[in-house]
């Protein structure tokens, strides 16, 4: 195995393969562990892409992505965030997870070390090493949300940039405005750049979320139609680049994608007109949410942290046991219930910690929760 | 810039841009430019897609791929090649572009020297170099049909793996069996891992392609759904991995990808069982090349090697100028034909080449022909 591939495997995975066989053979599983809306794209996202099917050869788009796409997302911009973002600069990808890979790549070179709180979404690590760089791993605290901070910035040692993600995996917990306005200057004085992961924006439930160019052009936002608009197979999200990176990476999308997907591209221009159903589902998460932490502490599953966003609760398992994944393969054998144990977001910390994700229909959670209260009875 | 985004500008996309412009504008611009079938997916595959939109959430498959689409393109290598490659060997990928990029990452280590003929398909040399690798650029001569040997192997210093493309862009030119074999058997014998571009097979006019799997399990194969069956926009393609490597390559996928396009996969699905779609649309191909052969020569264009494949003929335009790039731009201004200069493939000789690509209506090859007869009497 080369080092570049040599990743860490998910753990977790082993817990929602089986899970996934246990489902298929026909037992009755609560998908806690899924983090991925029940739902499929808007309506008027398929809607967009029959209508392309029938009428267009949907061959390559520009490497950049289609032009009607960037500018309706530049659109959106303003009218969320009352923000003039030029559309040469959103650069649509093959996924969030097409963006980070682009982006890294116009930012850092061979061995740069990039800063990265934990607990996070492993492939932000992974994909970092499997380029060649470092990520640069700084422990955050509860009492920050489990946040990346000024803080833990300036004790980090010497690095290349930072990524910070608001609303958060696996905790949903949010930077408040002025965090993240101290996290962009302190970059800014720092002269590195900042990566903000915002696929979660729009699954809020309490304050919205900002985005980072609010504070600063020189950010690099990455976010998807994964999450808000329900369409994670199709692999489509962007980049908010600032101009000097633009021509960086629209060379290293033409060479290593070409294009992001045509019909997929299509459907996210459908889906920007669906609000209303989104914001229908953003309705039934903020129930499930609800429930979740009505319930979870009394079953013993604390919430670490509050979660503001997304569509995850980090729990602490703590009075259950010490060790998450033993947790997790228990609670889907003895109680059918499938939660991600927490090892793959913090090595340290994880074994105490599992992530609920709550993008499922609510009978589902009530089920779920009925369960789990009768293992934390017996 | 980082050096990883140092990549040279495609030269040849300033013709296009040019020629699309024109295009947009209302003038008629006969496109050997462009490397794209003029259709659209086969109507299988819409169909696939389109009932899959209705009844599927179409959330992430696995990061290796849909297994039913594994399983498909297992039987087509037993079908068409006679050859029992298992399913879990075949890893979907987001077009033949993610291919490379997994396996590079899954093959080598940072600074690792890949050998790859000249003249070439640009991202080739592009994508290793964003990779933090190297690409061996070895010039191949008219005499092999401008392919690899083992001979340029063995002048290639040293090295850690090869790449290789039968039908080649931008040449067409096709490897016969035993050369291929002979590629195989030198690598092995090397120890180092051969990578055989395979996406042009299907679209061959004398001899089909051989898979270089019927020589060596130990080969990765890259394919496409782009080409034959005229997906480019829908981004799906696969690799054949040897079984020790399949892991690696799961782990790369599943970070840096989660999964491919799900829509594109289930058009991919359809599509393999639209064979003769695909092969009347071949038929148009074979019209347009053998009308471009027997042309070009008096147009003094003559075909710089034979193309047995693909749908570009590699033309010399030694009689016309020493600059492929001025004479590209002349064409385009002065008769409104579309070619690409042959630059990007080949520093070197790529002034003396112009590659005409023949996946557009014969009617327009017809007029195409007919405007460069004008000119190469004028």
């Amino acid at each position: 195995m080369t080092q570049r591939a040599a990743i860490e495997p998910f753990i977790a995975m082993e817990v929602a393969r089986e899970a996934s066989l246990r489902a298929a053979a026909g037992e009755s599983i609560v998908r806690f562990d899924v983090g991925q809306p029940h739902w499929g794209a808007p309506a008027a996202a398929l809607a967009a892409a029959e209508k392309a099917m029938r009428s267009e050869a949907l061959g390559y788009t520009e490497g950049l992505g289609a032009m009607v796409l960037r500018r309706e997302i530049a659109a959106m911009y303003a009218r969320e965030h009352g923000l003039d973002i030029d559309p040469a600069r959103i650069v649509i990808t093959t996924g969030a997870s097409g963006a980070f890979t682009l982006a890294f790549l116009a930012l850092f070179d061979t061995a740069a070390r990039v800063v990265i709180a934990s607990p996070g979404y492993p492939p932000y690590r992974h994909i970092l090493k499997a380029l060649g760089m470092e990520a640069v791993i700084v422990e955050a605290d509860v009492a920050d949300g489990l946040q990346l901070t000024t803080t833990l910035l300036q004790q980090a040692g010497t690095f290349d940039g930072a990524l910070v993600a608001s609303p958060a995996n696996p905790t949903g917990a949010m930077l408040s405005r002025d965090d993240l306005a101290g996290l962009c200057a302190a970059m800014r004085v720092a002269g590195k750049p900042l990566i903000s992961d915002e696929i979660y924006h729009g699954l809020t439930y309490a304050t919205p979320a900002t985005t980072a160019l609010a504070f600063d052009d020189d950010v690099i936002v990455v976010n998807s139609f994964s999450k808000y608009w329900a369409m994670t197979g199709w692999r489509v999200g962007w980049i908010v680049a600032p101009p000097r990176l633009v021509k960086s990476i629209e060379r290293l999308a033409q060479n290593l994608t070409v294009a992001p997907p045509t019909i997929s591209q299509v459907a996210a221009l459908g889906a920007l007109t669906a609000k209303q159903e989104c914001e229908e589902r953003r309705a039934l998460y903020a129930e499930n949410r609800a429930l979740l932490l009505k319930e979870l502490p009394g079953l013993g599953l604390p919430p670490v942290v509050t979660p503001g966003g997304a569509f995850y609760v980090l729990a602490d398992v703590a009075a259950h046991t010490d060790d998450s994944m033993a947790f997790s393969r228990r609670l889907l054998a003895e109680a059918g219930v499938a939660v991600t144990p927490g090892v793959d977001f913090c090595a340290t910390r994880g074994r105490g910690w599992a992530r609920l994700a709550y993008c499922r229909p609510g009978a589902e959670i009530e089920v779920g929760i009925a369960r789990l209260a009768l293992l934390a009875r017996g």
